[in-house]
């Protein structure tokens, strides 16, 4: 939506901190005490970030798992989360999918507010970590001549969102749209050793583009290097389709954990370049 | 709602902090660094929480006001806000607004999300403080014989909640509603020196109750002690109307700022007496 890019575009304005990373783009770093803290939201509204006719504890988890993703991507060990809640009449289901993330990824419920509900769901999430590594992993550090990572597959959450749409009861095809999962592990062991780093929540093409703007180079990707988690008659659609939350990084040297190398980052105008040509169509997923 | 309280006390257990405070009770406080970090996050619903009416400018600054108001009742110096917001199409007035109640509390805009509309405009905002006292003023804290203190008088609020239902353009009667103040001066001055503290955010008698309750104390409140900002007939009314954001403490000795004395902190089983007597009716709102 026009509006909403202008209306970032104002926050941003308003965001006199310099640490400020702007409205979704990006996580918050804000010194504090001595340390690091980083800090997300996500918001999630029914029939627009989630089907409303999904599991709600299938929906708790993603409203957690995606936030602690944004953690994951600057290194970030969680600390808390703070939860804005709209009643439905019957939480049972959400309750028991909420327990089930924080008790995964071992994060307190801090905080947060319920209120009424009123026509689609809103759902709120606030997460806040402590940064491992100085300087935090942004997506403004790519060198030209780094190579491209991904943690591992795209296209999973869009073979299952699909299923799901489509009535499908197997558990195990839709697991990955359901249940994402958050590198934490990956992005606190990486955090030392990539010049740029972002979960890619909206495409990987798209998030690629961002990081390549951010860092002002061009992402140079190899399609066919590309992990998929689909069939490969799908490659096209699952390079722009988000919600896997894999890391997208750029590195220069050995890694500490498995990866994928999917490029590397050269010179040039265009954020983003697949086989070495401006990519066709949609690049990912404008919310 | 029965089923709130319910959610509530299952999010609680869920709370595995010890420092977690519950939802939308009060703030929760996090050591974080060397450091006490204070959080608090408010969510807001067209036609429950503002009147969908209403300037936006307004709305956005009552959603920044109302969380500020938590972090003063905590003694808490505000770092930063993260921001949920739900896009109506023009976003100009609730950014002037916003602007507005910013820069009055000198507090950045960290970061949050927008999400496209859909019915009635949810909005949340998470806000972040630094302590300046440890221990960090809490609702338990009353001891029986301390004095109990207002920071200043209830009513304007609810006042101008009705004139500007009734559609008046009187600015001023209005103001106290469209634009409460959150008192951090006051409260960091007062932490080191209250038993317990909270702002009045649903009604005096119910959060004194709920101080009280907190306490394991009575509230021995002398009903023509409290200062008002209404005619002296609404004094039953607004002694049960929030939106004030006034501050409700309790304290032994000297205080730093002018206060109110409105009672006396009592052994006992209820937790709050109105002249002597349980008061009669709702304590307040109950969102």
């Amino acid at each position: 939506m026009t509006g909403e890019f202008a209306f970032i575009e104002a926050l941003r304005a308003l965001a006199r901190d310099p640490a400020a990373r702007g409205l979704r783009d990006d996580a918050a770093v804000l010194p504090f005490g001595g340390e690091l803290l980083v800090l997300t939201h996500d918001t999630m509204v029914a029939g627009h970030h989630f089907l409303p006719t999904q599991d709600p504890a299938d929906v708790a988890w993603r409203l957690v798992a995606t936030n602690i993703s944004d953690l994951a991507a600057k290194g970030a060990q969680p600390v808390g989360v703070l939860l804005s809640y709209q009643l439905t009449g019957d939480e049972a289901r959400f309750l028991e999918g909420l327990h089930q993330a924080l008790a995964h990824y071992n994060v307190p419920l801090l905080g947060g507010d319920t209120v009424a509900s009123s026509g689609a769901q809103v759902l709120g999430l606030t997460a806040l970590g402590r940064a491992s590594h100085r300087p935090v992993p942004a997506r403004d550090g790519a060198h030209v001549g780094d190579g491209i990572y991904l943690s591992g597959p795209v296209g999973g959450a869009m073979m299952g969102f699909e299923a799901l749409q489509a009535g499908s009861q197997d558990e195990a095809l839709t697991l990955p749209y359901r249940r994402p999962q958050a590198h934490l592990a990956q992005g606190i062991a990486l955090a030392p050793h990539v010049s740029a780093m972002m979960d890619v929540s909206d495409g990987l093409l798209l998030d690629a583009a961002r990081l390549g703007k951010a860092s002002g180079v061009t992402m140079a990707l190899d399609s066919t290097a590309v992990p998929l988690a689909a069939p490969e008659s799908r490659r096209a659609d699952a390079l722009r389709w988000g919600d896997d939350y894999q890391l997208l990084f750029t590195a220069s040297g050995p890694l500490p954990v498995p990866a994928f190398r999917i490029g590397t980052v050269m010179a040039g105008d265009d954020p983003v370049l697949l086989d070495g040509a401006v990519p066709e169509g949609n690049l990912g997923y404008m919310h």
